[in-house]
């Protein structure tokens, strides 16, 4: 078979697979920001109805998967193969909600870069003939990370300047075949780069560069520039993490700021909603694209749109023990129609 | 693209990928084990010359790597794409030795099944022409995994008679393409199972029947039968597990037990090394398949391999809120010669 690798690290689709239906729930903070209306479904509170928080992230997942197949019209047994991932120890936000479903499951971790990997490899499993229908799943919550990666919620911590807010979401992407788009045209996998950053707290400064990186690879590979995008989406770099890559673009003779989005700045109001420097977690950028920028594809406000979803692949453990936070970031462009 | 889906959940591949070069890194207590030859590194002490048992870890993916390169002459500008996956939160084990290594990773979760989870990715990334050398990596470590997953060693805790001891081992293979095999022929992606067990101190119960549903999977989307294969391969049921899985494949009129081999059986000695019901973790089956059955393979003594690691997709906060045990199980089949 024909190769299909552009450059050194990334994928142009022989027959780009289509996005037959996208969906995006969110809580209750979620429901109360500038991108409330590109949900499917908000909870009014925390819990989704679940004993825990955790419960609470496979009902997401669950009513991710449930809405994107409602409006695709297929049922569970359509679906040849899922890949998700999420922040919990063990992944267990996908893994639990598939008990019982009957799917093909392949667990993914990304960080918060989650959700362009598994589209990434959807896209490659049905380009490839190896799926016929593949979701790609992925979600976060703001309150079960805060007490795994941080401090417990009771105690009240104070958050620093360069802090983050996780999101409290999930979002679901169905590919396959149809005439219609938006297609996934072409991916570029990510490297793991660490520039030594160990705050924690100043997550979009240790993903950055990966991000930069990633997006220069892209560039290289398929010997594109930001022009050949209407949009360019980071996944959670915040308000300083996307100020960085910006000026690592800048270093390049490069300027991205007029194409560059950041869904982490787009899903909460910096002015009414105390995130601090903006969203994060697998559900930020998952969220976003799957509930926003899917609506704005189908309306033709874009036609062109590379997302690349940043991760940080620290654990509580690796900073206790003094390590560096490594980043990694992947990308998928997507595109309203066939390119030609 | 003609489409190379077997069935349900299985897939053959067009051309099958080679496997290159494998390489299994044991600890100290693997070295005085029945397969202690098979590995190509042994460590004397538990840390491989680190301050700490994770920062260990890393040493081991990365020392497998470079020995699976160093045996196929590879470079890593050679290698198109990782995929990785360890038991450590946030996979702490497979991102951390790559930074400063330029690699494209993908990132994995799949417990204990992660050695089949990557084989099978990589297989289709390099059969699909989306990767030319695809690297499969992954590890565990005693020390660590009981330390996250159960108690501190200092504890001193009496380990339960089902329990399994996790191996210290990291095992890479390395996949692309060449007229000599052995070769990655099929693969059955597995589905998330959970019967209802609780004792996270039972995980061979708690696996075996995501095993069985794979398995049965596997036989009957490509419509063979247990003769087909010399050796059906478990990744670390222990023995108590691997009873269960005959007898579930019995119920069915089905006798597996003379084709069965568990590497959590084989890696020990149940009368000299104190393992309780064998090994387990991503290290069991992956330095088992890497050292031990790869050498078997290229002399001959097995033909035609069925591969199957099996994962328990719980978590220590899984468990402290009452739920039971999900298993997973993927499976590659690996022949020595193209099957016609």
């Amino acid at each position: 078979m024909e190769p299909c690798r552009a450059g050194k690290r990334s994928i142009r689709f022989r027959d780009p697979p289509s996005i037959l239906a996208a969906a995006a729930i969110g809580g209750k903070k979620e429901s109360e920001g500038p991108l409330a209306g590109y949900f499917d479904y908000c909870s009014t509170e925390t819990k989704f109805g679940q004993e825990t928080w955790e419960k609470a992230e496979n009902k997401m997942q669950e009513l991710a998967l449930d809405a994107a197949r409602y409006k695709a019209n297929l049922r569970n047994e359509n679906i040849d193969v899922l890949l998700a991932g999420d922040l919990l120890d063990q992944c267990i936000g996908s893994s639990f909600p598939l008990r019982g479903t009957g799917l093909s499951f392949l667990g993914l971790y990304g960080a918060c870069s989650t959700m362009a990997e598994a589209l990434l490899l959807a896209a490659v499993l049905v380009d490839g003939g190896y799926a016929r229908i593949a979701a790609a799943v992925t979600s976060s919550h703001f309150a079960g990370a805060e007490r795994q990666y941080r401090f417990p919620l009771v105690y009240g911590g104070q958050r620093t300047p360069t802090a983050q807010w996780t999101v409290t979401g999930a979002g679901c992407m169905l590919l396959g075949r149809q005439e219609q788009g938006p297609f996934i045209e072409t991916a570029t996998i990510g490297q793991v780069v660490d520039l030594g950053i160990k705050d924690a707290a100043n997550m979009g400064a240790a993903m950055a560069p990966a991000a930069y990186a990633t997006i220069r690879a892209h560039l290289d590979d398929l010997q594109r520039t930001p022009d050949d995008y209407d949009v360019i989406v980071t996944g959670d770099l915040g308000k300083l993490g996307s100020e960085l890559l910006c000026e690592l673009f800048r270093r390049d003779g490069v300027e991205i700021a007029e194409k560059h989005k950041d869904c982490g700045c787009l899903i909460y109001d910096a002015e009414r909603q105390d995130a601090h420097m903006g969203g994060s977690g697998c559900g930020c950028s998952a969220t976003t694209l799957c509930g926003y920028f899917m609506k704005k594809l189908q309306a033709g406000k874009y036609r062109n749109l590379l997302f690349c979803a940043t991760g940080a692949l620290l654990s509580p453990l690796s900073t206790q023990q003094g390590e560096s936070i490594p980043g990694i970031c992947h990308a998928v462009s997507i595109t309203s129609e066939r390119r030609q």
